[in-house]
């Protein structure tokens, strides 16, 4: 544990907060750990610029919004603020600011358990960046976890803390090698209404586990070179879907068992589920490329593989019925909720065997 | 039911919507029905100006927002456009400009039911006015409801339909007479991501029943004028929640038996509904609050009330956890889900007796 005043903040940083003994810290630097993207040409990425451009211009072009980007730490500050300059924001009409460029706050309390506390809301007009403050009232050991907006890039990210507090690393997650998701912008988080409550962070905050959020908005196309980009990653276990960017059933044909076969030929016991696209009530268009991935699980569970799981899309959404989208595709927060649920079932029976 | 060409439409309505034979009405117009607003000097309104007026400066700048304004009617046009013309739009960085601008369809299904189709999204940059279109694919006589914007003020709204279709009235609700909602930005509808998803719509959509959105932003006080306003409404039932909204428990205490003293005298045998501010976990401040609004309750009910009834507000918010808000004050469509299971249920049980 390190008192505040030890850590390195030679960097002024301008604060419009009026903050009496406020002191912000990179997360760059230690004790902060970040987790599900990493710093690289100086803006905060999901992959590695040269894979992302390897894959597609959309890929390449979402790579580094910020989704399942997370900052752990530890401290006893009554206060956790935190200061973001924006690379990018985006701003779409189907979608709170809060959600795609906000950032929220989580501590952990006496029971372990990550509880929400906060959400750092950027102005509507918000371009190069914002202040905001989470106040507990009080000084106490907390730790913290920022979740990083799902659609904007950040480059840099600053946490204010009060001078007298101190800081210690966050605990490791339980499971530490991170789950991967795959998929459409469903995937990478449109529509929440925060970024809190991602399927992906709620399944994280339920098992305590790490996670890459390798969602991409309108391009997820389940191409050879994103497979082999994912089979190299440490992982605990690969959750994708991407039937919603599948131009079509032959494209989804075409490419479905192909990735899965790359990721599995180099990881031969990783727990990997298929589902399809999270729709309560599916044409017959939906039900044809539910079959067409569900074929990739039979066809595999054939060949013996015990490592496979199949979710079926209605399913996905059971919780929420025929209002958890914002736009018939789009979940809100009732519908990442029904995810989560029914994901982090399959998830937690996984990560029991 | 009448040819679509009897109904007049003299008037010439301009449109972007590049689709052959499609043909705009004024939802003034019969047999389109209008509920939980009215026109007046050219805009659609929750209460008349005067009334608004007469409360604050507030509730006059809120009152001609149009949370739960709908149009329903049947037609079995393949689809159903929308030409809205706005004299105010909400925009907000919390909010989702598909819940405060945005409208949303449903239709009723073979079994009754309403289901959920379409939003209406308005461009990010919208200012005057903006079209949108529901397509069904086939031409079937369907029952139509549109959910009109929660945090805007429309002047005028347009459905546009297939010039060869035929329209007619829509069914009268089973419950004809309005529920009666009163409070603050939450019983307004903020942070939905469409305006289907406020807790009214949904309970509107269980009971089949009529409803008046009197949420007004930041802006209720449980004035005596507001309370003298409603009391001379036709309602079948009263639910109340200004918690949020009053300033201090103090005035809280000194209006909220006081408002449903006011209510009462008018309609003896009113159902009333009395809630506490939907807060998974309160602090010590809600808790004062909540006793004082079960105070209201307990006297009622002590004076041999019979017809009133009080909903914890963390019981409001069981069903999603510390997760339903936005900011730790407004639902996302999680949270309203989670009300309107509470409050549904309870209302369900008022007008089964």
């Amino acid at each position: 544990m390190k008192n505040i005043s030890e850590i390195d903040a030679n960097f002024k940083i301008e604060t419009s907060l009026n903050v009496k003994g406020i002191r912000f810290f990179d997360i760059q630097s230690a004790p902060f750990k970040v987790y599900g993207v990493f710093k690289e040409g100086g803006v905060y990425r999901r992959m590695p610029e040269k894979a992302a451009a390897g894959v597609s211009g959309g890929v390449l072009a979402l790579h580094a919004n910020n989704a399942g980007g997370r900052v752990r730490f530890k401290t006893d500050s009554p206060y956790v603020a935190v200061k973001a300059v924006y690379a990018g924001v985006g701003k779409m009409a189907h979608f709170a600011i809060s959600g795609s460029a906000g950032l929220d706050l989580y501590f952990t309390d006496n029971d372990g358990k990550e509880v929400y506390k906060s959400t750092f809301i950027p102005p509507f007009d918000v371009k190069e960046g914002f202040e905001g403050i989470a106040d507990f009232g009080c000084k106490k050991m907390r730790q913290i976890t920022v979740n990083m907006p799902t659609y904007s890039t950040l480059k840099e990210l600053y946490i204010g803390l009060d001078e007298n507090s101190v800081t210690a690393p966050a605990d490791d997650y339980k499971i530490k090698k991170p789950i991967v998701y795959y998929g459409s912008s469903i995937t990478q988080g449109g529509c929440v209404s925060r970024p809190g409550n991602t399927y992906q962070a709620r399944i994280s905050r339920r098992l305590n586990a790490d996670y890459i959020n390798l969602g991409f908005s309108g391009n997820a196309r389940g191409e050879d070179s994103m497979a082999d980009y994912i089979k190299d990653l440490e992982m605990s276990a690969f959750v994708y879907d991407y039937d919603h960017n599948a131009p079509s059933a032959e494209h989804l044909l075409n490419t479905h068992e192909r990735f899965f076969k790359r990721i599995r030929e180099k990881n031969p016991a990783l727990p990997v589920v298929m589902m399809s696209a999270p729709v309560f009530l599916p044409d017959d268009n939906w039900s044809i490329r539910r079959e067409i991935i569900k074929g990739t699980y039979n066809n595999a569970v054939s060949a013996g593989d015990k490592n496979v799981y199949f979710i079926d899309g209605r399913e996905l959404m059971a919780a929420a019925g025929n209002d958890g989208t914002v736009d018939n595709c789009h979940p809100n927060d009732l519908g990442f909720y029904s995810m989560a649920e029914k994901l982090g079932g399959v998830l937690e029976k996984v990560f029991a065997e």
